[in-house]
Parts: C-alpha cells; structure tokens; sequence
C-alpha cells in the first residue's frame, strides 16, 4: 500500500456497508424462501432461481421512481410487497391469500450472511463505527442484523436519509448523522457503481468483489473497474487490511 | 401482574430506551470531566457539580427553542457546545481555546453507564429490538455506546425523528421506523414525563428509578407518578419481568 493510501486510511473512523450482495446472500437465500413457500403451499415446478432474479430486477426501476420524484418516499419493504403480485404471476404462481404474499415479502428481512460476514464486522467493530447504508429500511435490516449476527453499532441507510442510493445525500446525510466528514468514512461495496457514487461524494472506498451473488452465470462487478483505496478478498480480508 | 398487563406486555416486540439517567449516570460522569478539564487547565476551586447542574439545566429551554420552532432542528450536540462557554463562566471559568471547548462539549459522549445497565439491556436484547430514543444525537448515542458497551439494535431517537421529546413524533416516528405500532413499542424510563407523552401516543411503559440521577438531593422522580406497564427496581429487573 502506498504511503498516501496509508494516510487516506489511517483517518477513517466509520466503515459503512452496501448490505443487499455484499454482506448477505440475497439470492440463495430468496431462492430457499420461494422453496418453502412452495412446499408449504403444494407447488410443483416453480423456477424460484428465476423468481429470485425477476424479483431483485424491479428493484432498480421501483427506486428510480423514488429518486426522479415521481412517488414520495416508499421504503424497500413497500416496494419489494408491491412488486410480489407481479413477479409470482410471471413465474405461474397465482391465488395467494395477502397474509401468505406479507410473510413471502419478509423474506428480504432473513437474508443469510456470507460466510466471512460477521468475523469482519465484528473485527472491525473493535477500531471503527461500523454501519450499514443500504437501500433496505432500517427495520429491514435491524430484522436481518439479530438473525444472523451482524453486530452494528448503528442502523443507517436510505431510509435515515429518505434518498436511494447512488444519489449524493444517501452517502452525505450518513457521513452526517455520524458526526464525521467524507474524508473519514469509507463505504464498503461489492458493486463498482456504489463506490463511483460515494468517491464522487468524498468517501474512501473498499471494494470486495462477490463473484457468486447473481449465481453461476454472473458477468457484472467481478472485479474492481476503478482505483478504490482498499480491494479485499472478503470481510475478513478487509478488517486484516484496515488494522483489525 | 393482572392477566390484562401480561398480554399488553407480550405483545411488545421492541423496547426504546430514555438514555439520560434512564441508562448512564450523566451527573457523577459530567462532573468528573469537569474535574479533569480543572486539572488539565491547572484550576482550583471551581464547583464541578454546580457546573453540571447548570450545564444540564440549560437543556430544556435550548430544546424548547427548537420544539416551537423558533429556530430550526439542531442537535443536541451543537445545543451542548452553544452553552459550554456562558456555563463555565457562571463557575468562573473563561479563557479556554474552542478547541478545549469542543473536547470538553464531548463529555456527554463519555457518559458511564449505570452498574445495571449492561447487564440488563444484553438480557433483553436477546428477546426483543432495543435501540435509544434519546434527545442526543446519533452520534454521540454511537460514541456513548461503543464506550460503555451498550448492546442496541439500532440507534435512534430525536435526531431520526428530527423532534424532541415528549413531542408526539420523536415517539411515533421511532416507532414507525421500527415497522411496529404502538402498543409493540415500550419506552422505557427514569422520567414520569417523558412516560407519560410516550403513553399518549399509545406506547407501553416501563419506569425504572434513578433517585440518584440528581445527586444527593433529588426531589423528581423518585416513583412512578401514573400507573405504567412494568415498575422495575433497575434494568436487570426490567429483563426478568419482560421474561428475559
């Protein structure tokens, strides 16, 4: 590492977290909520893979609404129960009662971690704030937190903002609250776009690639497309790297 | 406890804590700062508990400001630092650099929790959300908790909610955050108050007393005024009543 990178680090004092791929699994984990679901409901021959991958697909152009200002704030939980309708019927599932399609929506709030997920955090926790920001809600993400041991020490994101990430205030309002300036923040993605928006804002930036989160077939973010400050092989890389 | 208060209570699946004097000592903590700073700046004789009383005094009004909107929102982190300098000078004390001002301004992020207070809040986390609803900021809550070893979920309270308490929306708007209702929620605090505007927005309510949360002479809250949900001697009484 070089000398200037080492001084850019050394004035860090809160890391914050892309959640959605770089902390937990999303996908394996939606595609064995849908299992259940089916097994529960008596269904034969559902692409729950597809399911997964058509739900997370809306997610980009829901927020988009969100940002251009075409709809006042919605939180994720909103948008993911909105588009749950739809994304069912595409993959042949029809006729379930709104109880079962609010439980099935939930799914995004049990959302395992990536093995090297909590070693990191907890690693990192001893020397830094540590904090998602992410699209998710916060409690979204304070549900998954206690689930699967992710030891924060705050619950930020989007919604502490009410603005989506890539826009500049989901990064600025963040850095904000915790009392602290771009400069000493650094945000932590699996997603090259992520960290073009919170460099463009200040912020360090630490990228850790997650080369199986779209499944087999993945072609995008699989390695940095940018300089970052730190590139990590996974979490608890990143917390070796950071001096933890 | 009637049948009627145990299904309220398990009902409850988060629980908002007060945090001054509800769960850190501020007085006993305030005044050794004060102590230091005097032996740092070679002072003698100043009235360090008078200073903290003053200090904290000035609290209410400076919040008053910005319930009633005559001014706009303002941390309590920039209301503690506005009134550092004429506090020390009601004590004698003047000619201190901003710099020493800014440190000293951040002893309410060194607040010491209450022997209890760990203990007690580990014990509840384990069966529900825990998280502040403070009048400090976010980032002083994170500072005092990664210190003292205080286990919340997530961090919210005024600055979230853009409101001091006891306005309807520093509880509401908490509650909301967390995807729950009100009758989900318990506040839980030292302060007969504060309980009481947390009750009218429909919220549970537990009262722990801090008979010495004013020092040796404390008049206020030395019980509970109204009837509340949970009494408990300290928050690991609290944790065995909630069943933890």
């Amino acid at each position: 590492m070089a000398s200037e990178a080492s001084a850019a680090i050394a004035r860090v004092r809160a890391l914050l977290f892309d959640v959605f791929g770089t902390c937990v699994d999303w996908r394996t984990s939606v595609i064995a909520e849908g299992e259940a679901f089916g097994r529960a409901h008596g269904l034969r021959g559902v692409d729950w893979a597809g399911f997964a991958d058509a739900w997370r697909g809306r997610y980009q152009p829901q927020m988009e609404t969100v940002r251009t200002g075409r709809r006042p704030w919605t939180t994720l939980d909103d948008l993911h129960r909105e588009s749950l309708d739809a994304v069912l019927r595409e993959v042949g599932v029809t006729g379930v009662s709104p109880a079962d399609l609010d439980e099935l929506s939930r799914a995004w709030h049990r959302l395992d971690p990536w093995p090297d997920t909590v070693e990191g955090l907890s690693r990192l926790k001893t020397r830094y704030v540590i904090a998602p920001n992410s699209n998710g809600n916060v409690a979204l993400l304070v549900d998954m937190a206690k689930r699967g041991g992710m030891p924060w020490d705050a619950i930020l994101g989007a919604e502490i903002a009410r603005c989506y990430k890539p826009m500049p205030d989901a990064y600025l309002r963040n850095v904000e609250i915790l009392g602290l300036t771009p400069p000493q923040v650094m945000m932590v993605a699996a997603h090259n776009g992520d960290l073009a928006a919170a460099a463009a804002c200040g912020l360090r930036t630490g990228f850790v690639p997650r080369p199986a989160e779209h499944g087999p077939g993945q072609t995008s973010d699989l390695k940095p497309e940018r300089t970052y400050d730190v590139v990590a092989a996974d979490l608890v890389d990143l917390a070796r790297q950071m001096g933890c």
